[in-house]
């Protein structure tokens, strides 16, 4: 006897298995985006703060010190939890790039919405 | 009478409230990004599900449609959430990009773990 015929596997039509998994992947992904936004959002809550604060007592926008110790942490924690530590250090670099806009902006009269 | 002079006030010496005030947030901040990169590490361990998937299916690596879907939500949750949504369209955007080089180390055949 012949295998039964394997109905509309293939590349062009991937089986139902796979596009279920796919789907519930995604799910965890968005769920997932949804609670790293809402942190990001009271992260920024946090370096407003620091910003008007800085802007305030004219102390420097930037810490060099201080993002050496953040990068070193990070690259720490996640080697702990199994992500890439290049990545958590581009990530880390991203975000005080964006962060260091908003305190210029801050320190140059803008709002803390304003990023330049 | 007069007011009560300031001790040690001023940009050279920025007065202890102050920077009590600044270790607080920075810790605040730490917090904060640990518990991002534990999400960040989760949704990795998601988006290599993926990439395995697509690679055993022979999907294409990227997505327009859902990407688009991913910013215009991402957009939405960081206005409710009052962060940049411009911010968070580039956050996710980086993001995007780091798993698509995974995708392809993976599609190449390299481990999930080699991004190129």
């Amino acid at each position: 006897m012949s295998s039964p015929p394997v109905p509309d596997a293939g590349p062009s039509a991937p089986d139902p298995d796979a596009l279920n998994t796919l789907v519930s992947l995604r799910a965890s992904i968005d769920n997932l985006d949804a609670a790293i936004v809402h942190l990001l959002a009271e992260r920024f809550k946090c370096t407003q703060k620091v910003g008007a604060l800085k802007a305030a007592h004219a102390m420097p926008v930037s810490d060099p010190d201080r993002e050496a110790l953040q990068i070193e942490r990070l690259r720490r924690l996640a080697r702990d939890a199994d992500l890439d530590p290049v990545f958590a250090e581009r990530f880390l670099a991203f975000v005080i790039e964006e962060v260091i806009r908003h305190h210029r902006a801050l320190a140059e009269g803008g709002g803390p919405g304003t990023p330049a």
